[in-house]
């Protein structure tokens, strides 16, 4: 299999460094809800994310004047303009503005592969444009599960599975991977009815606790966006200004 | 729920520190093969195992006289006794014994779960007993996989859905966890052709690479035990001699 392309899924950023392949194209996956939100901005035209790990570094973005989505555990924090629901990134906000965002699991991911040939922000609503892209790249896939707080989630694995079937289905790329294998199992368990599925995941429940399950419908579907927010240096641009 | 006892999954070792629960049951799991082995360890007789987490340690024990299992990436050290295939556990080798077991992936699990409740060793053979001990102590279950090199695996994930599923079906437990939850579907589909699903591990493709994969079939053979390995400071017993 010395000339096709690797597929691997990493659970959770906690044991990242045992997936690092410095030529690959990274994915960073969160689907509830940082990276359904950044594609999201990117649709409403933001001009950059700055993405930031800590409220630290958020606070004091925010003293120099940025606008700033912030949240923990799901809260918005006082200092911040607005939190990561997808629904706080309308165009009349933050259209052709450069803005910092900072949420519990997801930003940090992404810094942790920085070191990638790629790092891509994918979301139901661009999956497809990054199944073409990584095709069209011939390089392993790495699908980096942001999870809840270094714990597995089924949120994101479920992404991933459905990210690696589209990628398979090109006969560039194969899998040995459990997590991988493990993953494309559960979505196919799960996509006739995949709200129902995702009904009783964790983070779901943390989110209807905190009032804020209505995006989770959004945050599952398909296409609605070819835009691929990829980093760059320190912040997210579209994918086609970096190439 | 406060009135029941919940159920959780931790995938890798590496992450284990973010689910510890002193007041729990914690149940290690290497089915190919560290906890197989020693489940026929103490069907075949063994008195005592002592379980070291490095080669070193292991090494130290042979010089002081102990007999030694161990091997890295299933291959068997030059200077221990035997590897970690449960055939070479047999009552004539260790009958009344106490020896040394040092491996890949599980036996540092068993060591990283001291300070709980009680650490057992789970396997297929004695999946029934353990289910049973742990409904009768009304008790929080964790499950700890033991993984390749922290990387989730497929086998050990399977033996968390199943016996998961044998002790949700006991009123007093539950589960929000999600890798409980995608454990038991990925034992659900599996569950009919159970030899078949576990073709496609990668450890099996790695102990197939060292013609080692005669024992895969017998580490996936339900009930052959009621004994239940435990840990009592640094060593393994039979759990009746612990309470």
């Amino acid at each position: 299999m010395q000339d096709k392309n690797k597929i691997e899924v990493c659970f959770t950023p906690a044991i990242f460094d045992v997936f690092e392949n410095p030529e690959a194209i990274v994915v960073i996956v969160d689907i509830l809800r940082a990276t359904s939100a950044i594609c999201t901005a990117f649709m409403n035209g933001v001009r950059r994310i700055i993405p930031v790990a800590t409220l630290e570094e958020a606070q004091s973005f925010k003293n120099k004047g940025y606008m700033v989505a912030a949240e923990r555990d799901g809260i918005v924090r006082d200092f911040a303009d607005f939190g990561n629901s997808p629904l706080n990134f309308t165009s009349g906000r933050i259209a052709g503005k450069e803005i910092v965002y900072s949420t519990t699991n997801g930003t940090n991911s992404i810094m942790l592969a920085k070191n990638h040939f790629r790092v891509l922000i994918g979301a139901y609503l661009n999956i497809s444009a990054i199944a073409e892209y990584v095709i069209s790249q011939k390089r392993d896939l790495l699908i980096l599960c942001a999870g809840w707080k270094n714990k597995f989630n089924l949120e994101d694995t479920l992404f991933a599975g459905a990210l690696s079937d589209l990628v398979l289905a090109n006969d560039g790329f194969y899998t040995i991977c459990d997590s991988t294998l493990a993953s494309m199992d559960i979505w196919s368990m799960a996509r006739s009815d995949l709200m129902g599925y995702v009904e009783k995941a964790a983070q779901r429940h943390r989110l209807k606790k905190n009032s804020l399950d209505d995006v989770i419908e959004y945050c599952h579907t398909l296409d609605q966006t070819t835009i691929i927010p990829a980093l760059k240096d320190t912040y997210l641009v579209k994918l086609d200004e970096l190439e």
